[in-house]
């Protein structure tokens, strides 16, 4: 296995991995690849499979010594914890290259054959959220990595190889873009007005009630205001909290309700339903912060990002966030 | 027909149209879109189906009176110029909003019911290519315009709606992110270095040879260092220049010759070939720039954007962009 390369691109300072192993993998390319397949006796994830699989990291056991939940490597990593996370930078001035260090993990979510998180009990799925949060803590203690995207590809068209319930973890040893950006701008205005933008959002929410989606317990779900994509929505404690590592242990149920929820909803409206959920939660090796508020974004696949999103960075929706959620609503739960 | 909104993401500062009257359109939603129908019996861009389509805002006629190029209104517009580019913002501090402001045109690229620039004759491209210069000429005169982005989205996974070759290109108040992104880089570099960034970079491309894809008069076609997507190719013109409208008419056919033959290699390694082809050009009403380039982005859609897309920004490329190139120069033209 090679390490990947992250690449900036010298204009847009974009970051890319260029990670050749992982054409391997059974989605690359689409054009030429066929839908995975539902046939769980070929699946690496299932119980009784576990040979097809890297080593666990960790396995989550139930009282029956069964595992219900197995951390382990992505055998295809887009990113390896070689070297060191300083390695040299090597190139032009304009091409600059350097070894794509990092930690890719995969999160199998049930040793059952099943595709969506709706599927699993609300203590199954507690347990997962459990999961990521103890993932975090422990890359948050690695001094080497400053961030972890957490996120769950679900349907071909929202990039998965593999339909078997499971999640993946990035770690790096930079921010990302898409959080530095929200850091700066939460932070300009924590500077301004002296509060956290995401509880002032989740205030005007919580009054206008015409992008609620749903609440459970310190938990509410709304269609977000600019959404990409149609039914886009945003899952965010009520209680500020910058770290999701924060997250105590009597919240997982309220939050494990409040996702199956939504999801349900999303089924009822969209089928099949395919979607990306991804945390973004505030880096690590910071103190909690004032200003950033960690949030689940979930962004069902509803339309081809087309010339003006990628030429102009700017995107169509094609159902207002409002109507969207009323769908939601009507959907029941 | 009523105007789309222009939001703001309250964190990000991402611009979304909300664009509900674009839903009735054949490709929305996709889940339950059937794929374009390839009969031409149906297809409203077809010669002699001229009256399915709003009317023509320009048609250029060839030497027996037949059009050859017809710029129509998009029917589905996705902005509109309707009332004034300041048209007041409402709504609260986070949830701003705003009418839409903008045009959104189609340029069907011939009367034939074919599918791919690579289908018409180099003399007929090069005309399409000076309809492009045209039109940013005709709405960069427009004082409430500051910027258009031209695209062509080809293939279903592309976010085609329509199979019949054409264009499209929206014209808007504001200069968008992407491209504003690329101006503050490009300046921060001339402030620097006293060069044009991209000057930079295509004479290093040419000098490393490991990413050209292929040359043309003054033209230069190269894998892009950090592509987004497998196969990401960049062309531009050798000669510095900011604004796509300065392309002279000698210019047309070197271009057309260029941009044939990167897609016919593409053809050759992807079938079937989806692909973006996104013209980057300098604002509206500014002089010719030192520091700005113009250039196509061609982005063959190879694999869906994932969690770590969406949610970090980063971008995963199974395919190095010299292993990219070196196929696309072994797949001749």
């Amino acid at each position: 296995m090679s390490i990947s390369e992250l690449r900036t691109d010298p204009i847009s300072g974009r970051k890319v991995l260029i990670a050749e192993d992982r054409a391997g993998r059974p989605n690359d390319f689409e054009s030429t690849a066929a839908v995975p397949t539902s046939d769980p006796s070929f699946c690496p994830f299932c119980v009784g499979h576990e040979r097809d699989t890297p080593e666990a990291l960790l396995e989550l056991l139930d009282k029956h010594g069964n595992w219900q939940v197995r951390v382990i490597p992505n055998k295809y990593p887009a990113v390896l914890k070689v070297g060191t996370e300083r390695s040299e930078t090597t190139g032009t001035q304009l091409l600059s290259t350097q070894p794509a260090y990092g930690a890719h993990e995969v999160i199998v979510e049930s040793p059952r054959h099943i595709q969506d998180l709706t599927e699993l009990s609300i203590a199954e799925l507690s347990t997962v959220l459990l999961v990521y949060r103890d993932r975090l803590r422990h890359w948050s203690r690695d001094p080497s990595m400053r961030h972890a995207t957490l996120f769950k590809n679900v349907g071909h068209k929202a990039g998965a190889s593999l339909q078997h319930l499971h999640s993946q973890l990035v770690a790096l040893p930079f921010v990302p873009e898409a959080i530095s950006n929200e850091l700066q701008a939460a932070k300009n205005f924590h500077d301004q007005e002296g509060a956290c933008i995401f509880c002032k959002l989740l205030q005007e929410e919580i009054n206008l009630r015409e992008r609620l989606v749903g609440e459970e317990g310190d938990f509410i779900a709304f269609c977000a205001y600019a959404g990409r994509q149609a039914f886009e929505t945003w899952i965010l404690p009520t209680r500020h909290a910058s770290h999701y590592e924060q997250l105590a242990d009597d919240q997982a149920r309220p939050l494990a309700r409040l996702l199956q929820q939504v999801v349900r909803r999303l089924q009822t409206q969209l089928k099949p339903l395919s979607y990306n959920l991804v945390l973004h939660s505030a880096p690590f090796g910071e103190q909690a912060s004032d200003s950033y508020h960690w949030h689940f974004e979930l962004i069902p696949r509803t339309a081809q990002l087309a010339g003006l999103e990628w030429g102009a960075g700017v995107y169509i929706n094609s159902l207002s966030p409002e109507r969207a959620a009323k769908l939601l609503r009507e959907a029941g739960s």
